[in-house]
């Protein structure tokens, strides 16, 4: 019972679906893995997203809850642990509708910021859920700068406790997940005071709700912040604390300490936990990020194959919709994209993974490197991403807009990705700054991080590329990214150095050059990951036709970037404008290419229908029929409209003496 | 209780802003009329959105009911009449949250295609509400190509009826708003059989629900097609027809009429109804799209001067975000872009005042190019304030996040733009279309309407702006964009010429070029928009200030587009590297200036808080405690969470003992 008009799109794959998935996965042992998982979860009913996009914000957070803790059965009963090869697999397979999340950075916060007498305290409980813990940073008032956190905890040497106060409304913390309704732990991030001196943010363990009756605590006042765009599962909160006292040694002290006496002692680096905050960024991508894109790209381009509209020649059939060259444009690129950022994910993953072993091995030198690595290419990958699924969701027209098509919930979902861990105009210039150091530097003649010694070698030049044929060489292209980068980078350099040599303030310079700097970090980071995708497909094994059909999206992944940024590559002349039409023409050549192949590259996601949840996107693509039998669902259906009695009626009334 | 940050924003601006509001108007009386209307709205608590954010479907419906019902006791007692002055501003008061739009789709269909015995029949009734009217034209399988609707209506000569089905799932009306759950007639577009053979899409009245009790009249199946991305007080519907039958009469017959015998008469010109669906494209905009982009940038820019972060300069206070060059470059564009939209938005409005007395005098020169006008602005318009208001929610960081901000659902609702009443790339091929033809025509030498003449005098030559200032002049920056029109309309049509002359067939020629057609079309009505602005600005009195800062909007609005679109403008060097680099350093040099009267020009807009229900957006700026004060009422803080008493209990119990 498939679409005939999917099932025609199967039929002749250029390539191996089942090898691209295994290749996707990191081989054919993850994939059986994987959907062994994907298959328990969809097979228990407490998992059923089926009413998802039925349910209220109250719902949705019962139901979160009690997936999570359903959650803790079944990896009892399916044998799986945090630390198997499953793991990963749960969340996916669970689209991420569930609670405790922040509970996770609570014992990750603990296990990394507490001494060894407060992790064999909290770790305990908290990992078999006999405490719920939260993670309380954010305030009203402050997010991305963390020294302007305004609660105080000031140390009571009589008493031996700290008292923890919101001083004023924009210190009320603010958004914390699991806070507003089911924690009874939080760590706090609050200004210490010993004496009337202040020593900064530190963290506290402080109890917010009563273990017997979930009553919030003694000058504890805690809720929830109300509606979001999306995360309706989540109980993000607040929290407002009046003189509440915790004992002294609620305080994590690992690295600092305030002692009986009151005097403060700080030991041991703190450079780990900064990593820790980098690492998040990149342990994202892949389930908040890249996982929704590829969702958003199945349902799109499955449902372009199936949808007809108008007709390409007269007198023919009505054509599939990605038969026409402005759907092919509008989607295939975002597909091209999943698999770039899947591709330059792998690739910072093995990175941060290598790093993290050197940091244990207290070799703190990548950590510069690392950091802008986490920063640029959040910003670069949220942001293209999200673009991306709003792309997906504006293609599919009228039934795009219907939530039961499950693109509003995906992009109302990734788009807070722009925001979280790290606001991307804020993550690009912290990129930008490292970018700006190294150039400098490199221009000195000193070495510089691995990932930047193309900034020192600025060659003027202009690109080879005589046709069209040229610029489907990923030396070319990659060449082309690369010069735009350095461009960008030493012009911005340039501008700043001549406004601090005319006189302006270092800080004002920096201001006024914010903007461009933050293409520069945006160009650099567009750069590498063309550059891997480019390696990446080189590297890939040539049989099963998996390395044409890569090679193809690797060059329209390129090409549409050079034609989306047309005015980079041709200010300087790099690329001139006739080369330019070239770009053009070798682009849209490979749409209708990369079209025969689309329905099998998104097959290659291997999207369960459940996990897809998609009146669209089904395998088998029977759009229309399932929209219809999902409407009838809704609760708007189940009851005579409430309105009629109230307010149609009377107007209706004795309408019927007059037809 | 202002807010000082907000308040200081003032205190000296440079124009009057009430002379402002006035020229927004069109008018001081206007203004006067205006807010009057928003007075008397926003003092009737049944009009009141206060609780709208925590509402479901089914309540969002029903009180979009009780205010349309109300509203008409309302005009009453106000003495406003649906021809009067005050009109126009109710809706904008009600920000659109009422019932039964789509009646009055209904009304003016039958006023437009109804026979004057149809008139006098169906309005009486329509106009007291003693029918609920809606409009069925969308089918799940058929949106923008109406001849591929499939519902049919046979034509029984024995009881001179017309037999009304849905022959497939596809062929069900899907969409129309009001049918869901309210109408109890509908306006039902079919393919027309009369002894066998089709006569196309015609309009017939049907009855869907009884006017006795609200049931579904038999052969009738409609309901609510369930949750969207917005749009939650509007009961879309679908409706599908099993052999309904309705008298002869109910084909609304103005222009064409089955008569008893079933002979098929057509009679009159149909143009002036293909003139009606492209002014529907051009009233929207105001409401339905500039409007909320001031909203969006009346929250965003008050936000942004209470909001303070990180320091601009080490021991100074934390800075306004507002005085970031990257917030700057993230609003100020898209306020000058909601003044070159109202500005162009104004123009088309009284073109197509004009055009419609033309066309009642039976003249239908211009309907071509007002077509093309109102199918390529209304893609303009809707795509760039769709993107606007996504960069206002953006720019405010988590809060913005929050629906409490009121910017979720500006953005959820103004996307539903750019699909409605024309999918947007189709819109701009349509216009595309219009270009190739009138450079065509141009070229041989024909005359062509005045909107385009200018497609005739393609002169190659190079931009002369020889400092930054240079690109200041509104004259350096008009031609720089007329330049670039021609430039893309010309070179598309010569590679649609070349492929054609290679043998390509015409319509695959025409597919082949459609991503550079839809981009020619754009380039067409930015160049159009920023024209218009210039001269709009020209015109304006010198006195109080609004010449000057509406100047300082237009250049902004004009450099944002070329720094935005770089590579159009440097493709044939008409634009070199140098000259782009002042273009930018004017851009930015125009965001500090701009800033300085950023609340002023929001402010000039004139929502009251309550038209505007954001939490971020308020008149006084006290943004952090409205935050919590809404927060609080949140229905999930109203009860002690669902998921305790089942789940999380039993999981905390024994932890007391153990802490």
């Amino acid at each position: 019972s498939v679409n005939p008009d999917l099932a025609s799109e199967r039929q002749t794959p250029s390539f191996s679906v089942e090898k691209l998935t295994a290749w996707l996965d990191g081989g054919a042992e993850h994939t059986r893995i994987r959907r062994a998982v994907v298959e328990a979860i969809d097979r228990d009913p407490v998992f059923s997203r089926e009413n998802q996009y039925f349910q209220s914000q109250n719902e949705r957070y019962e139901a979160a809850v009690r997936k999570s803790v359903h959650l803790q059965k079944k990896m009892h009963e399916m044998g799986w642990t945090e630390n198997g090869p499953e793991f990963k697999y749960i969340y996916r397979a669970l689209s991420g509708d569930i609670a405790f999340l922040l509970h996770r950075i609570f014992m990750r916060s603990i296990s990394m910021l507490g001494s060894d007498k407060q992790i064999a305290k909290w770790i305990p409980l908290a990992s078999q859920y006999q405490l719920i813990g939260s993670y309380a940073q954010t305030e009203l008032g402050h997010g991305t700068y963390l020294q302007g956190l305004e609660t105080t905890a000031v140390f009571d040497i009589a008493t031996q406790e700290f008292i923890l106060n919101t001083p004023k409304i924009s210190a009320m913390k603010w958004w914390p997940g699991d806070m507003g309704r089911s924690a009874t732990h939080t760590v706090v991030f609050a200004q210490l005071y010993v004496h009337g001196k202040c020593y900064g943010v530190h963290p506290f363990i402080v109890q917010i709700r009563s273990l017997q009756d979930h009553s919030l605590c003694p000058g504890i006042s805690a809720g929830d912040i109300g509606p979001k765009m999306n995360f309706e599962h989540v109980d993000n909160g607040y929290l407002m604390l009046q003189n509440v006292r915790i004992p002294r040694e609620n305080m994590l002290n690992k690295f600092c300490e305030v002692q009986p006496d009151g005097t403060y002692v700080r030991r041991g680096s703190q450079k780990i936990n900064y990593f820790t905050m980098t690492t998040v960024r990149i342990s994202l991508m892949s389930d908040e990020v890249i996982t929704p894109l590829m969702k958003a790209c199945t349902i799109a381009i499955r449902y372009s194959v199936v949808r007809r509209q108008s007709k390409l020649e007269p007198g023919e059939q009505e054509a599939k919709i990605l038969d026409y060259q402005t759907q092919q444009e509008k989607l295939l690129p975002q597909l091209a994209a999943a698999y770039a950022f899947h591709s330059i994910n792998n690739y910072l993953e093995e990175l941060f993974d290598k790093g993290y072993r050197e940091i244990q091995r207290r070799n703190f030198d990548t950590l510069p490197e690392l950091h802008a690595f986490s920063s640029g290419f959040k910003a670069l990958i949220t942001q293209h991403c999200t673009a991306a699924v709003e792309i997906c969701l504006r293609a599919c027209g009228g039934h795009g807009y219907s939530s039961l098509s499950g693109l509003p919930s995906l992009y109302t979902k990734i788009l807070a990705s722009c925001i979280y861990e790290g606001e991307n105009t804020i993550l690009l210039l912290q990129t930008a700054r490292f970018l700006i150091k190294c150039f400098m530097a490199a221009s000195a003649g000193q070495s510089v991080p691995p990932s930047v010694t193309y900034l020192a070698a600025v060659k003027p030049g202009k690109c080879p590329a005589k046709n069209k044929l040229d610029f489907l060489r990923p030396d070319i292209y990659t060449e082309a990214y690369q010069h735009m980068a350095v461009r960008l980078v030493s012009s911005t350099a340039a501008k700043l150095q001549n406004l601090i040599q005319s006189g302006v303030k270092k800080h004002e310079a920096w201001n006024r050059c914010t903007v461009q700097l933050a293409q520069a970090a945006k160009a650099h980071c567009h750069y590498i990951t063309v550059k891997n995708f480019a390696e990446t497909v080189e590297k890939l094994e040539t049989k099963a036709g998996i390395q044409k059909i890569m090679k193809h999206l690797c060059d329209l992944f390129a090409l549409h970037g050079i034609f989306s940024n047309a005015g980079d590559f041709l200010h300087d002349g790099y690329i001139s404008g006739a080369q330019m039409d070239m770009v053009t023409a070798s682009y849209l050549d490979l749409l209708p290419v990369i079209r025969k192949d689309a329905v099998p590259l998104v097959d290659a996601f291997d999207f369960t229908d459940k996990t897809l949840n998609s009146a669209l996107g089904s395998y088998d693509g029977q759009v229309y029929q399932r929209l219809y039998e999902w409407a009838q669902k809704s609760p708007t259906n189940k009851q005579m409209s409430p309105a009629y009695e109230r307010y149609l009626k009377p107007l209706l009334h004795n309408t019927l003496s007059k037809l």
